[in-house]
């Protein structure tokens, strides 16, 4: 591209591309380069940067990247590309902080896996790193961009009314291999275990049910599985609101699958059992149960929920993408500021995690939530 | 009938009918009444007792009774009719002691609403005093006798495997009338409150998708819902095993109608969310995922969970009558011995809901359950 045509008037033509480094070749960043791949044009997958550059190599061509995507041999080279708008950081929770800051640093924009850190206060200087270059923090939590979370989301007030208990259940039941040697269940990779893995969508669940009020305090559930690392395979909390709504939780790497989240207010019930992944890739189903009654003696419900499934032509993790690439491209191309609504959620997330797990350190004494 | 007839052999005609009387106009009594016509020829609605004949006629022809049911103008005179083989119980909780015990001191066998006493040692008299007269004792747990409860339980331990989490919700949005008049918000008439009404069922699916197995614990969430009199509105509790399974529940009289019972094992997860009353008097649906895993990339699931539905001619309610009567039959006519099993489970509910409102009691202690 010659540096000397006249540039183009923003509205004569799309965005240019967010070009992305992935830094680490992690499984997870498999679905994320594919997801690159499907958000073209807004995204670009541009680089991938590993511990070698071999890795970064068979990581490129078992993915599918382009011809054109660079190679780079360490993460500060990834970092040191100038050809890199935003990094998508797969890497272990405890390096987190570091490559983080590193990244944004440099002016990168930072989409984070979860857990974003091992605590609130490792996450705010991530979140200060990104505010201080004015790039945009998001975490890749995949299900929050599929429509029909939004459906979901609008349904609530009318449908569901005041929330008074939600309850949330993300286990998955993983094999002696994932046990043994996934960085989630290792004291110096991924620390909070299945607590920052599965309750990570738990909790983050539970604060959308109630549009991201933080409860006031919250108390573990008793008997949490460790391994003998001391690492959370299996855990769970209840979280208490002012106003007497409750939430409860459970997290698991022993048990079947299972996604549900299931939220009921005074006017409706909503029932949703794959809301992080989708049974299927292209639709979502949930049902709604509002203004219940029994019918006569009590013989049955009237109405009934009503089922509803929202298909979405994109996976959400393109969508999340996508929406990432949105606000980089205001902020690169337009001079609008990073939005903020991403660093908070993830901030409230991260709060009420920390929280659950000093109940835990603290045999399930009850910790307030301090925002 | 003549009483100098030859009497014919037993297996040349259907067993005689059992003859029941209900003892109380309790709106829940409508129900059974029902359930009692439908359950014929094996049950026969032979009489009503209430603290008023003119009550007992009432009731009579609101719900179409047979003409020559007999109208008792007091429980005692119920107990005292010769031609009453079984009661049906739904007076208040504080009664049932008094009059269960005197029911079977009859000689009647006894059908008991839920829940069947105030603590586990009034249930103790009242399975005495059945035990001394030789009588059957059933609670009425309608969903117990669902052919789909049956279809469930077949189905638990090859698709489900090692129950590791269970969830139950039972919730119905009360009206300002059921919160200042009903019998479930009174001290002096059902003590428990939401905890003997909605808690009694929660805590049945438990035990029974653990095939009744006691826990060893129980701990109540904090903050339960009280009304003025001091009487429980919405409560729940965690209960857990000795080999590391868990239970949760909820249960109030304040939010949308909502009966959910999930089951998550090693190897699979059942949902059922109309478990106590299906949504259709003649289906119960319900789902199972079993072995689930991953599709490629984690974008669906593979294989998706397989959807059941358990169709019935007769409603739950007219299942449980006669199953109620075979036994009371097998009792009455061929010198059979009463079916401990339904005691037992009953028992077990009971010790449960007395742990948990122990533990309320005590400010969310962990209280054990002794059996």
């Amino acid at each position: 591209m010659s540096s000397a045509a006249p540039a183009p008037a923003p509205e004569e033509q799309p965005p240019r591309p967010v070009r992305f480094g992935i830094m680490g070749c992690a499984s997870i960043a498999r679905k994320l380069a594919r997801a690159m791949l499907l958000a073209a044009p807004a995204a670009a997958l541009a680089a991938v940067g590993s511990r070698s550059e071999a890795k970064a190599r068979l990581f490129a061509a078992d993915n599918g990247l382009p011809a054109a995507a660079r190679l780079h041999g360490s993460y500060e080279a990834l970092l040191d590309d100038p050809a890199v708008d935003a990094v998508y950081l797969p890497l272990p929770t405890s390096l987190h902080v570091q490559w983080a800051t590193a990244a944004a640093a440099r002016g990168k924009h930072v989409l984070l896996e979860k857990p974003t850190a091992l605590c609130a206060s490792d996450l705010d200087a991530i979140l200060a790193a990104c505010e201080a270059s004015g790039v945009q923090f998001m975490d890749s939590t995949m299900w929050m961009h599929h429509p029909r979370t939004a459906k979901m989301r609008e349904l609530l007030p009318a449908d569901v009314g005041d929330v008074r208990v939600i309850n949330s259940l993300f286990s998955f039941r993983a094999n002696e291999d994932f046990l043994q040697n996934d960085i989630r269940v290792k004291p110096d990779l991924d620390a909070l275990g299945v607590l920052g893995d599965a309750g990570w969508y738990c909790i983050r669940a539970i604060l959308w049910a109630v549009d991201y009020e933080l409860p006031k305090n919250v108390i573990a559930l008793p008997e949490p599985v460790k391994n003998q690392a001391g690492v959370l395979i299996a855990c769970g909390a209840t979280l208490y609101w002012a106003d007497g709504k409750m939430a409860t939780f459970h997290c698991s790497f022993l048990a079947n699958l299972t996604m549900d989240l299931t939220v009921v207010g005074t006017d409706g019930t909503l029932h949703v059992t794959d809301f992080i992944i989708p049974y299927e890739e292209k639709s979502g189903p949930f049902s709604v149960a509002s203004r219940s009654n029994f019918a006569e003696l009590h013989t049955g419900w009237v109405p009934q929920p009503s089922k509803h499934v929202v298909t979405t032509d994109l996976p959400q993790e393109a969508l999340m993408v996508k929406e990432f690439c949105r606000l980089v491209q205001g902020i690169r191309d337009a001079g609008a500021k990073p939005e903020g609504k991403w660093p908070a959620i993830t901030r409230k997330t991260q709060v009420v995690m920390d929280a659950v797990k000093a109940s835990i350190d603290k045999g399930f004494e009850s910790v307030d939530v301090v925002s």
